[in-house]
């Protein structure tokens, strides 16, 4: 692992070595005759010894010493991270190569990973088939977003003709392929980078992010939908909380500490969650104390301050929102046929702290009904195979 | 699910019903009264009705429907897929939006997703950090192939100005970023796609391929790489025999049948394992009575036709290869600093019918060596933050 700490006392000397497994260093004590010049804070060392319980309060095991080889030593003077100093994120920006060492990124990147074990877990305890969706595509989907699009390096040879034969981008999500699978194998996912050639400094995402997504066929309620996000959402969160306490601790006392509600247990997280219609959701807002810069109407779309507030209002639980206005959402997404205010069986899920973090629908699958959509829209020769 | 067979006889309509979850269909037993026109070949139904013990040898179970409801009706005579037919591969390929509805494509993806669920798997349970390492880069690995350039689609108007300042390129592998992670999390690994601008018209790979990468910190030995190797090798091979074993089967009799001998389960699979060097690799190949396209000579990278002989003779068993030319390898891999025959501590795993599967190596750590190998290759300015 690597050197955390070294604090030098009389007759030992105490080591707290990392090697990236968790938030928490092994305490090694060495004697005095083991030490070496190049033992530093940074260095990397093998140590050989013996376990043993420890008879401080702050651990539970402690290493004694026998052997100490560094393996990588390290000029503490031009490294730039230093002892036991919280540097701000900014400042290890500049050092893309150490900065996995500081803690708030290593317990991100230790969540980060134990949540994508929880999703490939999730799925496939469930029965889904995973399918690798494309990244290079010819099409954009819901007109999601902005599109990067991709050319063979050699540009001054390859101007004329596209490698692909036509113009080729990526992804900005893998539904419409996903939407095929799920006409062979009822259950499918995918969980893959997706793309949008946008500003990245909001809150929201990337240029380049991983996304979620799967597709249940032989669905008829939102009911279905919603406790397939319900169950994720859970699986993902306990995984979280029992894999990496400590990480989740870290960022509850120094990132985000009005977040805490976060933890509770996967489990607890939905016992009071809320379900309200679009509908409802705006004559709460409409009623609400507060001022919105937005002001909310029954047809727009809800903005962050508007789910930020609806999440408030129920007592900062996660809430699903249903049944949108049919003129918001995509052509694919089934018509409620309901009276002059025109839905379809859509789904948001809001939570605390984030607002909108994953959405569904069912999908139309009526073919007048989407031609006539698709015609309304215009877009009736933007899709081919 | 979908219908795919129906046979009518006398008193009672048999269906075969294949909801995508194994290539075996299930069995529905359906009193004539029960028969619907739109009861066809491909069309999507809804059964319900009593499961119960078969009466014949070919299946456990079958369904006594009761009620049954097409979902989805299907044109059998514009519809391209045909009842019993074994489809050509070329043929389906016009039909990307139903391909998947065909058996071998389906078993096809079933096993894709059963080894992708064994590779995390194995990696998660064995203590390891799934890092998502970026697919848009500035950098080209080891110049390990052709690379794509992306950038907005709007050209127009971006053409003076890259979208992220710098030109910015879709990953050829995820390997100098994990490299710079095992420097804090000891084990790491990444399972994404990666790009080559090269012709897909190989058995290697397509312009667009998943690949497995991971990183070890603190190892001093190829033995212990070629363990990794060998265990995530018999993890995902008996993960997809255990879950697809009707799925692997199809492809032994109808797509490769001479590639038999992997069908003996991932266990087994590496107890007669091959360990030989590079240069004894060379050796067998002169001596081989057979003539190859291209002379095996020492230094020489070897050919495809020669990893087969390889596997051959020594028994259509997996085979690692270690320590290969200095002069064939990138500047990272560990000089083993011998005699005339100058190599370095890397290993490929060959196995029957494909050739190399993976391949890995020692990093160098010693900075003087990297340091000369980088001035003697001019790479020197290459690679920066």
């Amino acid at each position: 692992g690597w050197v955390r700490s070294v604090r030098s006392q009389k007759e030992v000397l105490f080591l707290h070595i990392n090697d990236g497994s968790s938030l928490e260093s092994l305490q090694v004590v060495v004697d005095p005759g083991l030490e070496k010049r190049d033992l530093t804070f940074g260095s990397a060392v093998e140590v050989q010894g013996k376990l043993v319980r420890s008879p401080h309060r702050m651990q539970n095991m402690e290493l004694q010493a026998e052997t100490i080889h560094v393996v990588g030593p390290c000029d503490i003077w031009s490294f730039p991270l230093k002892m036991k100093e919280r540097h701000p994120l900014e400042y290890i920006r500049q050092f893309p190569h150490l900065r996995c060492r500081n803690n708030t990124l290593g317990a991100l990147l230790r969540i980060r990973s134990a949540a994508t074990a929880g999703i490939h877990s999730f799925f496939q305890d469930s029965g889904y088939v995973h399918i690798h969706t494309p990244i290079i595509t010819s099409n954009d989907c819901e007109g999601a977003g902005e599109l990067f699009q991709i050319e063979v390096k050699a540009k001054e040879s390859a101007e004329k003709t596209h490698f692909f034969n036509v113009p080729a981008f990526l992804t900005v999500s893998g539904q419409l392929h996903l939407e095929v699978m799920a006409g062979a194998f009822t259950h499918v996912f995918t969980f893959g980078p997706t793309f949008r050639a946008e500003n990245s400094q909001s809150r929201r995402h990337l240029a380049e992010f991983y996304m979620v997504e799967a597709e249940l066929s032989f669905t008829e309620s939102l009911q279905d939908i919603m406790q397939v996000m319900e169950d994720l959402f859970k699986t993902v969160t306990s995984t979280v909380l029992s894999k990496c306490p400590h990480d989740v601790e870290l960022f509850h006392k120094y990132i985000a500490p009005a977040q805490k509600v976060m933890h509770v247990t996967g489990k607890k997280l939905f016992s009071s969650s809320c379900r309200i219609s679009y509908s409802e959701a705006v004559e709460i807002l409409k009623q609400a104390p507060q001022t919105f810069t937005f002001k909310p109407e029954w047809g727009c779309d809800l903005q962050t301050e508007h789910e930020k507030y609806l999440v408030k209002h129920c007592g900062e639980v996660p809430v699903f929102v249903v049944n949108y206005p049919y003129d918001l959402k995509p052509f694919y997404m089934r018509d409620n046929e309901d009276g002059p205010q025109h839905t379809v069986a859509a789904v948001d899920l809001l939570v605390p702290g984030v607002g909108e973090l994953c959405g569904g629908s069912l999908r139309e699958e009526r073919l007048p009904f989407l031609e006539s959509r698709l015609q309304r829209l215009g877009l009736t020769d933007a899709y081919q195979w």
